[in-house]
């Protein structure tokens, strides 16, 4: 899995690359299936709405089989060792849940100035790769992003601790207008399985998911290990504190393990 | 201003009718630059969200000339006419703001639920029509409708007075999941000027804004003139009291307006 020299531009100028239809129905069926199970956890990590729906699993690949395989996919993880240029560990795994009618927003904002901010993150050598669990369209809170803001470096952000459950850095609305009166809005939609890649310092934000169908997003936050935090403020289930490299697994291997689960039964 | 037959039949089968492009920009022009006036008022009939952001300014025909036009105008209230099968009254009329990141949601409901539970009106003659004043795209808030919704007649709803500032009847999420996964959804997008019309009972809501551009649509509630209120319960500037037939104004009336009001410079 390797980005060709268009989409290497494109990310460079753009600050995004969409790469549709990376993995198969049947194994988002796989990764799916486990999700029910996740969301009934009562543990730290699951993080809720202020209605009670999940918001966020954290940490995934530390309690499920199949989310542990998608957090060292080589679909996922060899395209952002190309774009770092090294070796990648696990900084942060989010499963965003968005759920039907309930799914709060998430405010404009940069990730690496959090990570910086927060975990002491030296350089913005660190990014996102998005695997979208459901279809996302227009109508489930699909995450919106300013093309080309990435080349803006690290902006004034103040503590959200108020607007949802979830406390943000999140931008001036000043500067968001600013931004996109210049650059426009991409809106990052696509069927179960497609990937978007993303730069750390992008600006982006989801609406509020007011529509009857949920959409189920994961976001690994990959870190050249030379580039790990310094900074162990938040817990460790957010801001990972085991800098190994990431051990790609097979390309099959959701597959695989559907075969084995078909097995067992 | 005649609908044809075939969009007569899309009223009938679908619930909705959008109409692009039926002002000119410069006619929108002159109704726009009255809305600073309109939203700088302290007056109950502008109600604002929590935020402090104008939500919905009523009855702007009553304190605005070129708004009043608008209420007038013949190709708003000709194909209400037409469809509705004879003269018309406003029911209702308001300038819904939808600021830019600040303008809240309207969860989902349908007009006529509110009307006959509210005001007491006997039948669902009476509809609206929809005139976008900006641009109205999938970044700032659209309105959302289900198709063929309509043919449900009053669906059962509950009175929310929580959400949002404003309270409204709406209804119940297994309901719209129901209806949305058999008609989807549409949303109505368009130019400035661009105009939607949709039955009384059709499904609907709308987003927050969490963008950086503002859009304003008015919503003229037309109602037949045999088919008037009952209770007075709303204030008369939320539900209108006069059952005077509109006095339908010139096809160039916005265009005079502004002609008068350059000569006055």
């Amino acid at each position: 899995m390797k980005l060709s020299d268009e989409q290497l531009q494109q990310f460079d100028e753009l600050g995004y690359v969409m790469l549709p239809d990376i993995f198969s129905l049947d194994e988002m069926a796989v990764v799916n299936g486990d999700l029910p199970r996740i969301y009934d956890m009562q543990r730290d990590e699951v993080w809720r709405e202020s209605s009670g729906a999940v918001r966020t699993a954290f940490a995934a690949h530390t309690y499920s089989e199949p989310f542990d395989l998608i957090g060292r996919h080589p679909r996922l993880v060899e395209p952002v060792q190309q774009l770092l240029g090294g070796k990648v560990y696990i900084h942060q795994y989010k499963i965003n849940a968005k759920a039907a009618f309930d799914g709060d927003v998430w405010q404009w904002h940069q990730d690496f100035g959090t990570w910086h901010r927060d975990d002491g993150m030296p350089e913005p050598r660190a990014m996102n790769i998005a695997l979208f669990l459901d279809d996302v369209t227009e109508f489930n809170g699909p995450l919106w992003i300013i093309p080309g803001s990435h080349k803006e470096g690290v902006l004034e952000a103040g503590h959200d601790l108020k607007t949802t459950s979830y406390p943000l850095w999140t931008l001036d609305n000043g500067k968001i207008a600013e931004l996109a009166n210049e650059h426009g809005i991409f809106s990052a939609k696509g069927r179960a399985g497609s990937v978007l890649m993303f730069h750390s310092n992008i600006v982006h934000a989801s609406s509020p998911n007011i529509g009857p169908w949920g959409r189920t997003i994961v976001y690994l936050s990959l870190c050249h290990v030379d580039n790990h935090i310094t900074r162990h403020k938040r817990a460790e289930w957010i801001a990972h504190r085991d800098f190994t490299p990431i051990d790609i697994a097979n390309d099959d291997c959701l597959k695989e393990l559907a075969r084995k689960a078909v097995a067992a039964e």
